[in-house]
């Protein structure tokens, strides 16, 4: 329980202009980076309360619980707010191994080498069977 | 060398209305995340030419040169795009062990438990110290 007087935790985040905290997504097992993605207040407090990824969209201007058509949900083990608290990092549990929707484990998947952004990750799965669920 | 016609690798970088661009930094070593900062052109092509990690201080409005003052430079080994251009994640050696202002080896040193922030990372050197370099 949270001390008599002391201040919510969701007011203890440096929401952005937008109302919108960073959130980085890592593999708990793997230690790997997966993705960064943003949550307003309703998504933070509903990926506590349901102990899984739930980010807002900027695009869609709708929340966005990661895996809701693909299956491919993560799994909420761990929370942590950085120092200036307008950063979170999730240790997740990535259901299906990927997290990125090009079919790869990890976003992160390109990386600079001879002045090009190169693709040196396999694809696991294919998008469009991905997303026919 | 990159192809003819082919476009420039700063060019690929999705920059936000700001000029800027998400940074996370990752400890080559433990696999931990140590900070999420930003870049913007600039200092990501000194980020390359240097081999070190140099944001943009939104606050300060600056080149920030990571470990100028404290000394705790970030040594980049890797550079990663996410899939949407819009997050880079460095791979660094973080000398001196210590990537926050702090005094802690991370930034992401809270975590939520009994739904307040909780610091549970211990500090390894007094800031007072580093930053009287």
């Amino acid at each position: 329980m949270p001390a008599p007087n002391s201040k919510h935790w969701l007011d203890e985040v440096k929401w952005n202009n937008d109302g919108l905290v960073a959130a980085i997504a890592q593999d708990i097992h793997s230690g790997r980076v997966l993705m960064m993605a943003w949550m307003n207040r309703e998504s933070l407090a509903l990926t506590i309360r349901e102990q899984r990824a739930i980010y807002w969209s900027r695009s869609r201007q709708a929340l966005w619980r990661k895996g809701e058509s693909s299956g491919h949900v993560q799994v909420l083990h761990d929370i942590a707010l950085d120092c200036d608290g307008d950063t979170l990092l999730l240790q997740v549990e990535q259901i299906g191994d990927i997290a990125c929707h090009t079919g790869r484990q990890s976003c992160f998947y390109r990386g600079l080498q001879d002045e090009q952004w190169q693709s040196r990750e396999p694809i696991l799965k294919d998008p469009d069977q991905i997303y026919d669920k």
